[in-house]
């Protein structure tokens, strides 16, 4: 078993790795002292699987405990579905001592944790992510959200979970794209803040690939040991946490212009990766050998480089109203070295439009 | 001029109250370093008054300053208006440097600073609060929120504003019931946290009535201090800050029986003191003259002790559903002197008929 915690003073909480985990949620809440009601949201994939069990395990442990299944997908993640949601927590009376439970991946995370934030101005929230992306990236760090028709991600808070339980076997289950998506985040946080872990990756492929329990308990564990140690530095995104959007610049403009879905976040932050790594060696940010290593450890992760599907003049409008954007500029996460990052928030239009012209498919 | 401070840490604000402060909006706003967008949320009333002229003096001191307006009244608090703001936010640019200024009453107030708790995950919030009621109570202390179908209040966040501005100036316009609903919250500060207020209260009344300013100015000043102290205490109301709901369980019952609108919520709050005073002696916690004093309190304002359009069994129902509750108990606000509270949570059902009885006019 592996405990990170997180240090957000009296926000503060553990994520626990473990191979089982799920099977003792019950006595996990009972050590972390939640009584009451628990409304347990999740989809219709990872609910058929883990939801009635675990809704069960819980009644039968003493908990009033409900489950409520979404659709998969993004577009599940909007207020319209946050609304029926409500209705749910209002008509089985959650309180102010009662807990959402979200079981699933960053759509399920993203939606119960705004559930969560606002209902009765806040009630507990416990984080069981199902996926790699999701236990590595969305639900550490507390941003919950649902998007807007304009826009995505636009409408949430930030808002810390008491726990977050990670089940590696969980995983077991994930499909390959699904794998790779959530690596694409793992190798990030190698990319930026930590070169020793870059070499384990690149050491440790055919493990991980494999689904090495104890290789993927490691990664998971470093990852959000990274992640948390930035958002505890600055957990409402004021300057440090940005550099979290490293390779996500483009992704979005990515994700935007190809239409959601036709490439998953992770493949579009590989590709954003790329870019950004092109856009810090063109402005001499760093030596050649840093694109170079982005490349491949990418490519040994069976992760894309370059995007087919979008055009490069609408990827350069979304740019320009990126929601990162301040006072109109975008704040470029560039690599100085491999585990180093600078903020940049004047790279000329010129140079992202070559380096977009590089990444697309002829 | 009168100024309060809030004491909450790194979300510390102050309130200013003063005669014409609206006029000189753009200049406290750059004494307070604000910048770029301002999206002012108003209602057709308010706005109809301020709004334009508001707009104007940002734009000529460099702001791009743009106006929402809303229809007045409690429907205008939901997801449903929530998300035509959000489309305005988005398409006039807003960023996380930008802020909302909230021009109006509670209902203004409380779905303004949703917008700004979750827009982008939350970005500056300004009270420009015009009705006596918000001045002294819901644009302080952070409580934000819009309706549900099933219940009021019941999607929010506690999120702080950056800066509170009152202007007395907006109170010489505001109907005469509107004066007195803010009056009973005014009231309702004396009765739980400080009798010298209330002999204030007593022995000014016709200067209050006539709206003298600075018998205005006091009032709203040591309304707003009182509040303050209680929230720097206790800012997610897992304790202290209950006291505030003195009177609002019976009153709750009662703006929902009756109706939204039947009842205003001072009057609500009036009648729900009353009986809250009545319970208090009936247990054996203050002596007689306790409901006394309130009475007299509350008659000299023109604020009603008694109701007529509600059904007792319907609000011995509601009461039960009050959003207050934990674990199935309502937690009432009981006194045990003028200026002093206790929380009960075990106030007998039967007790609770009786006075409901003795509140409804025959």
């Amino acid at each position: 078993m592996a405990d990170v915690s997180v240090n957000l003073g009296s926000s503060s909480y553990h994520i626990i790795i473990e191979q089982h985990c799920l099977d003792q949620l019950d006595q996990i809440l009972h050590q972390l002292k939640f009584s009451g009601k628990m409304l347990i949201v999740s989809d219709e994939h990872v609910g058929s699987i883990y939801g009635e069990k675990i809704a069960s395990s819980l009644l039968s442990a003493g908990y009033h405990a409900e489950l409520f299944l979404v659709q998969p997908g993004e577009k599940t993640k909007s207020l319209k579905v946050a609304d029926q949601v409500f209705t749910k927590a209002i008509t089985m009376g959650l309180d102010r001592k009662s807990a959402i439970i979200a079981l699933g991946g960053g759509v399920v995370g993203d939606l119960a944790g705004f559930i969560a934030a606002t209902y009765l101005r806040g009630i507990p929230f416990i984080q069981v992510p199902t996926s790699l992306l999701a236990q590595v990236d969305s639900s550490v760090g507390g941003k919950v959200a649902v998007n807007h028709e304009l826009g995505k991600n636009l409408i949430g808070a930030f808002y810390q979970p008491k726990v977050v339980l990670i089940d590696l076997n969980t995983l077991t289950t994930l499909p390959e794209r699904e794998l790779y998506t959530g690596l694409a985040e793992v190798i990030k946080y190698g990319l930026i803040a930590d070169s020793g872990f870059l070499q384990y990756l690149n050491q440790h492929t055919e493990e991980v690939l494999n689904r090495n329990p104890s290789a993927l308990s490691y990664l998971i564990q470093r990852s959000c040991e990274i992640k948390a140690r930035v958002v505890e530095q600055d957990e409402r995104e004021s300057s440090l946490r940005m550099i979290l959007n490293f390779g996500h610049t483009i992704a979005h403009a990515i994700e935007a212009n190809a239409g959601y879905g036709k490439y998953n976040h992770g493949e579009a932050v590989a590709i954003g990766m790329h870019g950004a790594a092109l856009i810090s060696y063109y402005l001499g940010l760093c030596r050649q050998d840093v694109p170079e290593t982005v490349r491949k450890v990418l490519a040994n992760y069976r992760l894309p480089l370059t995007f087919s599907h979008c055009c490069i003049d609408e990827m350069m409008d979304l740019l320009i109203r990126d929601k990162k954007t301040i006072g109109g500029k975008v704040h470029w996460v560039l690599l100085t070295a491999i585990g180093e990052t600078t903020i940049c928030n004047h790279v000329p239009d010129e140079l992202v439009y070559k380096v977009l012209s590089e990444l697309k498919e002829s």
